[in-house]
């Protein structure tokens, strides 16, 4: 069943549900789910609408100019994607592979819509996994002198795949702003601890050192401030003192597969909508 | 600020939302909260809306007048509450206090928007507990012999106060199947089992014997059939080898005031719609 | 059954735990309970054991006279209580009670093995609870200008009393470097956020800004530096786009209840050690 | 470092924990982790003690030797294991091969001390894991009339092999009680269910008609009676009325990978032991 997703923020007004429900109903389309919620800080109305396009009256081509009429009376900020249409996807990996594997095995068991066609590293390790998994892999070397430069051939070649979303599965390297407003709201990261806690390097050395009894991890969107963008999802898992180090370690990597690969689905699947540096999640 | 709050199951087809928040929009009401939900494998739509009645252009005596004639043609089952008519609630308790006391503290402190005017128990001790709220408390002894007739003093009781909700917070005593059909729906116990497991008597002492390494607690809804009757909250704890039955008992009080309150708190909040001895949940 | 437990530090060296449990084995004692944990990165060793003093060939004036010869020998720290001396505790509480209401509640019901001899606050609002649990109430009111007074007479009131521990359950002014000297890892504090992260003031408004998807609640013993002392226990509950700031702050005071009143319990149970701004907790 | 692990039981007695730091010390052992457990209710004592082999007086063949002396007179059952003596684990799969992957994955990052000589599979499906991990892979087609001939040659195999440990990683198929007895505390399952809920076949349909609100997995040792072999461990995740049956494997595949690597791991550490179909996990 192909169908359509529609993401809406808006200043709140009375009628706007009503309207759009009204534009699907009178064109034919069977609302499948539908989901708002309303910021009371900020007067702001957000919705995800998603309706079968099977018998409705308006062609893919047709639904924006149609739609777009609605969205100016409301001062809507939307978003439309079709079910049909696969989000292309880069991942960028570092060292560890563990959550490299995960999303790999997820793809591979059909667990996310979307196509993977190349995987990006700064570092050889990730090679045999591309070639188990048929991705093409790209490896560009970062060193202090050479990171713009290198940033321009990852942009083209990302442009050049028409890729949609970046996950950053664990690369140990920060973007430019510059590649960061590229691809704004469109670049997820896992970070191995339970931000705003321990944001940097070595978040399981500080966690083990502060002796917190939980550790946790987060992903979030990346802007250009190191690991304070839009959290996504967070997880958490109890250690104790007799968790060593590399006990925190191997328990954070658990929390990251999973945390990350909600967060990816959750996007392919458009159910994330930022406001004010945070997120809606309408799972 | 007055609001309405609609619950509503029926057929799924084409146009229900559209018309239900077109119904709210005609006569000035702003959508506050609403969500909806497919049942796919028996086809059958749930929303709940809640909106503003500030300037709405129908009394509160002339909504379901007017609503009924959309639900009449969609089939729906429908239940509208308004938030300025505080739910009557009766709580039953046997000898353990802990889930009462849970209760009316939160009552207390105002997060349980409803009145409790009285507490019911077969046992003396929560007598005190009730004085302390200010609250009215019937001792109604029970025997093998007397069930039936104390039942019937207990339901005209419920009758004269006009009683909407009854809790069972560790009421240790069999509900008839005539007492419970009177209050279908309106009765919510909870269970110190993560159910189905170890349901009937004694659940922390079979989850100690079995060696289970998580215990839980569940709220349901109250049927004729014992601990069967529809979930509408669960949670867990970890527990070990190094606890005691009597641990477990801790551990798992905790688990049961939180998981109570919870299903009190959602069903004042008329967020609970029941299909299939299952429970929609619109948190 | 009368018991002596004993905790212990000290660098880690072959033959300690034959030496303790000789001890204890020649004088008769039965080990009803031995944990024992070593520190890789500072090489040290950690004990805490239980032991039945039933036919026990010492007094409770004699055991620690010899062993303190062990003692000497392994250059240990230690501690030696008594089961049938129940530790006597004081509860300080600013405006919010729900911390207090469930310490009390958990007194009243024999779960925490203490006398609870006060209650000291710089507001009137607890002396009703206190009034109800039958325990005496202090108020001191705080200033910019009082406050090293009314500290003074604070720590006169807990000497007279015998107090050995003092537990901070929403008491919101800073005790003073004095103050928390002279009791050194006898007072808990619960703080409501998932420390690291939002320590200081107002942690539910930080976490709301932030757009966390998790909050925590933290408590841990008090030193000089704010919320930066040994962490006891953490707890943690999801959060959604959802929840408002006051959802967070109803989450969040059931999470304060349960990770305040473990820390206690197992303080009183003499099961936590502290090294390194970290503890071990001999659960 | 060379480690010596050994897991006892006996009834408790005054002296065993003594006598047995008494004998590593004397035999110039350094003792790494000590834990211990008494179980109240049938007065057994539990022990696993783990000590450095370095400058240890006794080599690997006299340990047993002279230790079963005081075993003898403490009625110990005891299990003794070296650490540098890699125990060998076969792999059993059907058709989903989530579990496998993520064993194999672990096996390949360091997580698991064992070796891993063969997978073993009624399905030819496992056959490409097995080889891009470079392990053996023996397909034994399982009907109704073949079942015992081919447990035979499986037996066989297992025997040739000198395997220790076998991990049942969604294997759908009865162990006969003949195969069960050769392999008593050394298979482990995964059950894809918070046990004793949903015992058998299908349980996540089983739990989605149920409408519980969380779900879970089962690790546990495999005995005759099926799926009520001693649990080793559990987790859980929340589900709510939104996810669909897909939804629920999904969320508990994550589950399960988690709870069964958990499993073998402390199988492999040797912080099993089992007593009255219940484990104590000295984890």
């Amino acid at each position: 069943m192909k169908k359509a997703i529609l993401l809406i923020s808006c200043p709140d007004k009375r009628g706007i549900t009503a309207t759009i429900t009204q534009f699907i109903f009178q064109n034919n389309g069977n609302i499948i789910h539908a989901d708002q919620h309303i910021d009371e800080q900020t007067n702001t109305f957000f919705m995800r609408v998603e309706w079968s396009l099977d018998g409705f009256k308006l062609s893919n081509k047709e639904i924006p100019v149609v739609f777009s009429a609605i969205a100016k009376k409301f001062a809507m900020k939307w978003d439309l994607n079709y079910s049909d249409k696969l989000p292309k996807v880069a991942i960028f990996v570092s060292k560890q592979l563990h959550c490299l594997y995960d999303l790999m095995l997820r793809y591979q068991s059909g667990q996310l819509a979307c196509e993977i066609p190349l995987i990006v590293s700064n570092h050889p390790y990730a090679q045999k996994v591309a070639k188990q998994f048929g991705v093409k892999f790209y490896q560009f070397p970062i060193t202090k002198s050479n990171k713009l430069t290198q940033e321009k051939k990852e942009i083209a070649l990302l442009r050049k795949n028409g890729i949609d979303l970046i996950i950053l599965a664990r690369y140990h390297q920060l973007l430019s702003g510059k590649f960061v407003n590229e691809y704004e709201n469109k670049i997820i990261n896992i970070h191995h601890s339970f931000l705003p806690a321990f944001a940097g390097r070595s978040p399981y050395e500080k966690a083990f050192r502060k002796g917190v009894k939980i550790i946790g991890a987060t992903s979030h969107y990346v802007t250009a401030k190191l690991d304070q963008g839009p959290i996504i999802e967070q997880d958490t898992v109890r250690v104790s003192h007799r968790n060593t180090l590399n006990d925190l370690i191997r328990k954070g990597e658990d929390l990251e597969k999973v945390v990350l690969s909600r967060a990816v689905r959750w996007y392919l699947e458009r159910k994330i909508l930022v406001y004010n540096n945070k997120t809606v999640i309408f799972d």
